[in-house]
């Protein structure tokens, strides 16, 4: 007798580690942390120029952004960045416009060096500013016609390794390049991302938290298969959209079996959110799982006054807004918690800064390759998205005839 | 022999129209576009200072937010408009180290006024900066704590009538006034909502193609229990976080058969989510519809220049920005259409104006209304967040015992 068996199941921690191991020499995200970073910070400090603008889109534009919107506010960064990374016109215009393009560095992202998004921005910008060697950074793979074009104009140039996916890309150039220019330091935010992979292969902590989590998520999916973050921080809004595009574009996938995986991913801010999505949460369908992310230690210390106006809630007076906001996320919590079926985990980050959102978003790196694997699907690739592409490039060329 | 028959069921269009008819007895919003507007406008011209503020958190913000959003970087707007509307104090903290607080008027919104971010903003702001009636406005139900604040302090006071709930508030005071100060049309944002509101209850296309989405979308609600938007113009992004509020609030409920009902909604802008949330949709489970929305005429004419850099992409020469995303989101439509089981709906916008956007906004409440009464269920409580609020309330008390 042979006995096949190819069907759908549950693999053993140690096949995944094992998997997510040998893997490392075809997925090139893992070691990003471990990589010299001498040539980046030696370009960052020769840039003069007063604001940074990022051309890019997705996986391009999704980790740097989340960074910088965790980081600016708190952390005193000497640049400002900028994405253009949509073509809509209003806001292409409305950002040029505020923008002193004489004493602005573009660097130009995009892995296969022919994303229509970013090279439509640049081809405007062109007829706006000219582009040379002083105001232009190109970061793509080697040999793409964007590589091509920064020879050309000997542009700086970074490169994108090959086996390094967008969505896994803000530990390469793609992140540190622009970080770096407006003051981020890269390294000790690379070792953030570094503490989480030597203890997760180091079978610490990370690797208990993260192998019971994505087991989890996935023995449970058919049942709630929708994944909520809940931030309590509103410079986590970058991140929640980061997290929205990892998740989505990795695991939303037909797998070795051609059964359809799908966990929706949401991102929600609180206490905002809590006058929003809550009741969805609580009275709704039971459908979800729900991450929250609170902070530590917020390092701004402003409390509300005794003896100010409305006194009938003279109860928050004394109170710090630190204190308050962290009381608003863990009353949410027990909320919750009292409920049966609503599956919840807390993550606390110490403070804001590079170090804490490299580990954050390092660590969500790791769950979605675990979760990946125990699903069954290449959690690496995105071919749903390649019928639009096609579509849109056939209409453009059809529309060419007529110029 | 006796029948009684209480279960779910689908209601017939003309049911439906006869309870929505009924509402309007009891909820409010249904008649909010059809309000003199007189004293809001007269109160907007003798605003001289150059910042508005809005101090206020879900249905008191997002309304106004969104449309402020859409207009922003289009439209000529007379004032900056910013929203406190968290406890986040790095938040806080550096909105108001933008502002000019001399010149500075505060709008300060809660429906029932006492909601705790609201009142802990304005006890905090009372101490950087003098409060009374020539910087500060009040917008609350009548014989609130934070009505009589404002009687004492003779600040100028706005009414959101009992039977206006917060996520529907936005044609009434609580979007109208910090709109109108900023230089909005008001009237002609008014104009946009009557015309949905006349032409579906008079029967029109509005009413027929309303019924028939809410239809679709309540018989459907177990296979596709999750609805995206899909906006091609970043300009909507405030749109899609006030439509979330709308539908997750309103519809997240438990029925009269004691069901959990819930609709998960998403927002996501086009084409930036090309590149993150499109893959799960094409390829994830199927439990999605999707709802385009572009834009006929965004009134920009930038064009991509001839003999531009990346001539490998030079198929894009001589398109303008406007077609270019038209084109995008023509094309993400067609691969979703070839898709068996991804049921999507396109809605056009004239253009980017009060008129347009307040149109589109009335056409949700009304879709959200109907949904809501064929699923049986209160759209306008939501009883799933007053756990977590109880829960704040007894630990802030407890906590101050120690003060």
């Amino acid at each position: 007798m042979h006995y096949f068996k190819n069907f759908y199941q549950i693999r053993s921690n140690e096949y995944i580690l094992d998997k997510l191991k040998k893997e490392q020499e075809s997925i090139g995200y893992y070691k990003l942390p471990f990589n010299d970073t001498t040539e980046i910070k030696e370009f960052a400090d020769s840039v003069n120029r007063q604001t940074v603008v990022v051309i890019g889109i997705g996986g391009s534009s999704l980790g740097a952004s989340a960074i910088y919107d965790f980081l600016k506010r708190k952390n005193n960064l000497k640049k400002r960045l900028i994405f253009l990374e949509t073509t809509d016109p209003i806001d292409i215009n409305s950002k040029l416009d505020s923008l002193n393009l004489d004493d602005t560095l573009f660097i130009v992202i995009s892995k296969s060096g022919t994303t229509v998004e970013t090279i439509a921005i640049l081809k405007y910008l062109s007829s706006k500013v000219e582009l040379n060697k002083s105001n232009l950074v190109v970061i793509s793979e080697t040999n793409t016609p964007l590589h091509k074009y920064a020879k050309e104009i000997e542009a700086k140039f970074f490169e994108v390794p090959k086996n390094v996916g967008g969505r896994f890309s803000v530990f390469s150039a793609v992140g540190l390049v622009p970080l770096a220019t407006i003051g981020v330091d890269i390294d000790n935010m690379l070792n953030g991302a570094k503490k989480v992979y030597n203890n997760f292969f180091k079978k610490q902590k990370e690797y208990d938290i993260l192998m019971e989590k994505a087991r989890f998520i996935v023995e449970n999916k058919n049942r709630f298969n929708i994944n909520v973050i809940f931030s309590y921080l509103s410079a986590l809004e970058g991140f929640n959209k980061w997290y929205v595009q990892l998740w989505a574009e990795s695991l939303g996938k037909i797998n070795i079996n051609g059964t359809r995986q799908g966990l929706t991913p949401i991102g929600l801010v609180g206490p905002i959110d809590q006058h929003s999505f809550l009741q969805l949460i609580m009275e709704g369908k039971r459908d979800k799982t729900v991450t929250f992310i609170k902070v530590a230690d917020f390092e701004e210390k402003i409390v509300i006054p005794k003896n100010s106006p409305i006194s009938e809630l003279d109860y928050l007076e004394g109170i710090s807004f630190s204190k308050l906001i962290d009381m608003q996320a863990d009353a949410t919590i027990e909320a919750i918690s009292k409920e049966e079926d609503i599956p919840y985990d807390v993550i606390t980050i110490d403070k804001v800064d590079e170090y804490n959102i490299a580990e954050l978003m390092f660590t969500y790196e790791l769950l979605v390759s675990i979760i990946g694997t125990f699903m069954q699907i290449n959690t690496y690739d995105q071919p749903g998205v390649e019928s639009g592409k096609i579509i849109l490039k056939e209409k453009l060329k059809a529309l060419k005839w007529y110029f």
